[in-house]
């Protein structure tokens, strides 16, 4: 076997790049931490219940320091596989375990199913993985753990071998590398990550994925994924109520990301005007131009890019100081691109804008795409789901009148990734549009409804399933669970706005309060905060978010997010998306910022 | 709450539309059954491992039965939460079984992490769920159990509410909801499970997704996946090399699925020739034309409508009798397209075509594709895995010639869906062609190297981890796992291909033997194996697969595709990429096919 060397370090060096761990050392020490910091007794029946739960004393390993990536001391290794090993866990109370001590180092993939009796050594390793997600899942959401073991690429590169090889590793291998995966990844569900607008991770919604693995099938035919079809089904005509369509009447996918929704409605919308540009191109059709918010998401540009429009086709229309598109200006545009020739045939407004969380006016622009006849969108990929707020969803009112509607569940309701909607109102258009009626897949002499054969209206063939984890997290939770859940985040970041708008060392980037979780804000270090020169401070402050940033990674207590945008320096966006996150994670994220900038 | 109804069926009705369930109704039936089946005592232990490794009861229900729908039965349900109840399993030993007896139907999804003290129910809940997969994953690879219990979408929707409510559903509902998902999705890791080029279930995959679901993290930069964008980089690097790139340099990406693959190389093939066309879009290029054998994927014409090239901008080239693209052919189309002054600007072979596994002859493409200066694509999706297999690559030679190269793991080598790349010969031409330089996610002045950033050369923002469940499994098969896996399937199809080719009531597509896993057939049922009408015969037989699929489903035995093709009327279209099965499925499938069309 040549892996030997992969992911694992060897003996003496195995724990010399862990640093960041503050696991408990010992099983000991770990059930005591475990009890203490957990009421009534359920400390030392958690430990019970997990050494119960798993098959070797791996699960100790993964309980103890899910990040280790030495192999485990192993006590049960030379015994013999399929023994069963009586033993205690190492708690103050006494119990009785029975471990199944399965030695993986002499098993491999091929021992597991289908293999012939395979049933119990692949229930074992399962169980065995589960353990070490387990114990991460726990270590996530505890603040004195870090939200990343950072390393620079060459120094992830070089500290391991991870080549592929031409030969098996053992199941012991397999379990090391699921360890170290762990130990250097970003944990996401940490109540201090602020990073991106998807954070958080959601136990119904976890464990809607992991079923959803299992299931491992594709959305294309009723016949190989009919509950999940008729979920997405659900689904959509649900997110389309709430919309404010009529019955929940129109068309929808679930689709890679709020880019290719996107790009699907421009898709749409072209098709809808000139249906002729399906089999003749754009060779067929006049000039077409396209209009969205100079603050809009990338993914308008990048997807005029990639469907033949071109970025130039592209009109970038000004927004006023918080963020939002000014409806004058968009008419004014379009008016322009007439006189030239050219066809407006879409205006893509954004509900929650990346950067600023601004709400473009629906209304006004809904008023302005139908006097000129204009596909209008509306990019919700970011503020689409404070539809299910009702002390908020007044931002998005006009939303009904939109052709229509990027919304992605995996940002704001934090659905686990990826889950991105795309809502038509018009039925029937996705289908004309996309299909190709290939015979192997969509046969039309099939026993069942074809209606429910979705898979000829996207752009994808085989397409993951992305709708269980969002049906499975909404019956968890109820519309009112994701209204509470969407309102504390907004709570937060008021809390913020109010905490900083008027603190010593801070300036906004925009007056006023924000109207998503995105609280846009400068830190001036004191070196900086009475320089005279303007542009000397503004190259400073330029500096200050960027190694903050760097060092907040490097000591892995929190992450957040920086930019400029167009003559503004560098500052800081904070996003509230993480149902984990309190006010004192707030307060924290603040001190942190004022302890790392200190000396800047 | 408004939520009990739904997916449940309520007491007396539980078990009515249950029929397809073959499970043991009984704990001490399940563990006679499995001591039974398994030796060496396993199966007892696997029993005690099992009630040690869940919470409530309802680890019961999941391993009795895991598609009931109706609620547990719940001894302990009168119980208070966190108290804790010795028991036995029910097995013939008694056995120390230490149950956290947690009530999920007092308990909701916001009792779970980040709850306060959550850390145990979270965990109880998370461990039932696995009770619940694991219990499927065994039931799915046994050949007593039904590929699919099959229902129309009407009476699905019809036989439960799931409607999604405004109020929360218990922990309980959650995990009867999880259950009847189960029972009602199709069993794609059944030995007999043949439907799709997608089959199987790897059980280290598998492992490696429900990591990925843990991490719930996104690849566009390094700093929210470190590791997972390494080992894109890593694994991508390996896949060029047994292309063979020298030294595998290049670039690639792994995307949605092969259409988007495929569209990918389409964009990247015009930007290369016209770079643009990415501002002034397809007005500022002339007429260009891609050309793709008659039998070639519909997501070339798919994507050709979407990048504003339309679908008669590509050139259907002529295949031979068994379905390999006529290079004589394309030339001719290559200069009638020319002499019209359109400008020939891509090319996509096929290597392994959907319906009849067929692979276009390279070499002579490649000659074509440089005397005219065309971009190659080679769409690998179905064939390109055969590269890792000594035996059979040489039916690619030539793909080393290509300027780029789809092919999917998550087929022929079994990884989990989703998993498709892309890979492209030229470096830095992707990032050209896709970049919008945003500046809230791809900061210039961050602190590592930003090359590994990769996220502006992806048409998506965000974008799903798909690389871990392929680095995983590699890591864990080796690459001579892989080909073992590979050689096994395709030596399975030449066993039925050779079953058939002279046996009384089968008819052949194509001569000779198939050169993928693509057996392409014929069954006539007695009735018609002596009609003299040949068109009468024709007409009958076009009915006979689909009906034949269609009892298929109904029992639930096996499942296999059909289609016409060109001429021919509906016939099977046999693939074999499941690991799981056997010679014996084989033999069973032909056994089924003729008990179950004898009366056509």
């Amino acid at each position: 076997m040549a892996s030997q060397g992969f992911w694992s370090l060897g003996g003496d060096n195995a724990g010399a790049n862990n640093t960041g761990s503050q696991s408990p050392s010992t099983p000991r020490a770990w059930c005591q931490a475990a009890a203490q910091k957990l009421s009534g007794g359920i400390g030392s029946k958690l430990c019970g219940m997990l050494v119960h739960s798993g098959g070797s004393g791996g699960v100790w390993l993964a309980l103890l320091n899910v990040g280790e990536v030495e192999k485990p001391a192993e006590p049960a290794a030379k015994q013999p596989p399929e023994t069963e090993a009586a033993g205690t866990c190492g708690c103050n109370k006494s119990c009785n375990c029975t471990k199944a001590a399965v030695v993986f180092s002499d098993l491999y993939s091929t021992d597991l199913l289908p293999a012939m009796d395979s049933d119990a050594k692949t229930m074992t390793f399962l169980q065995e993985v589960v353990d070490i997600l387990l114990a991460y899942i726990v270590e996530s959401f505890d603040r004195d753990t870090k939200v990343i073991d950072f390393h620079y690429p060459n120094e992830l590169l070089q500290m391991n071998n991870w080549e592929l090889q031409g030969e098996p590793a053992s199941l012991d291998d397999i379990l090391i590398s699921c360890r170290a995966t762990l130990k250097y990844a970003i944990k996401t569900a940490h109540p201090r990550y602020f990073n991106q607008l998807s954070t958080g991770l959601d136990m119904v919604g976890l464990a809607a994925d992991w079923l959803t693995s299992t299931a491992n099938t594709n959305m294309f035919t009723y016949e190989v994924a009919p509950v999940f079809v008729l979920l997405e089904y659900v689904t959509l005509k649900k997110m389309r109520e709430i919309i404010g369509w009529p019955d929940g009447r129109g068309d929808g996918i679930f689709s890679p990301g709020g880019a290719i929704s996107n790009m699907y409605a421009m898709l749409l919308a072209r098709f809808k005007m000139f249906p002729e540009v399906k089999e003749k191109g754009m060779s067929s059709v006049p000039r077409l131009v396209a209009f969205t918010s100079e603050h809009s998401h990338f993914s308008i540009k990048k997807g005029a890019a990639a469907l033949g429009i071109g970025t130039e086709s592209v009109i970038c229309i000004k927004a006023d100081e918080s963020g939002k598109l000014i409806p004058g200006d968009l008419e004014k545009r379009i008016l322009e691109a007439k006189q030239k020739g050219f066809v407006p045939f879409f205006v893509s407004a954004t509900a929650g804008t990346t950067v600023y969380g601004a709400f473009d006016p629906l209304i006004a622009i809904s008023d302005i795409c139908k006097k000129y006849n204009i596909w209008m969108h509306v990019d919700g990929a970011w503020g689409g789901s404070l539809l299910m707020s009702r002390r908020h969803r007044w931002k998005l009112d006009g939303v009904e009148r939109a052709n229509s509607v990027t919304w992605n569940p995996h940002k704001m309701m934090s659905v686990p990734l990826q889950c991105s909607a795309l809502l038509v109102r018009e039925e029937g258009l996705m289908q004309n549009c996309n299909q190709m009626h290939a015979c192997y897949l969509f046969q039309q002499d099939k026993h069942y409804d074809l209606s429910y054969d979705t898979g000829d209206k996207a752009l994808q063939c085989g397409r993951h399933v992305d709708i269980f984890k969002l049906w499975l997290m909404w019956r968890a939770k109820g519309t009112i669970g994701f209204e509470a859940q969407i309102d504390k985040c907004l709570e937060l970041s008021e809390y913020l706005y109010n905490k900083i708008k008027d603190r010593e060392g801070y300036e906004m980037v925009f007056d006023g309060k924000p109207q998503h979780t995105n609280v846009c804000f400068w830190y001036l270090p004191p070196g900086i905060r009475h320089m005279e020169d303007k542009e000397e401070r503004k190259k400073h402050l330029h500096k200050v978010a960027p190694v903050i940033k760097a060092r907040m990674m490097e000591y892995g207590t929190t992450m957040v997010s920086y930019q400029p945008q167009g003559d503004k320096v560098n500052f800081f966006r904070m996003v509230i998306s993480n149902p984990a996150a309190t006010f004192q994670d707030i307060d924290f994220l603040i001190e942190e910022i004022e302890r790392l900038g200190l000396d800047l």
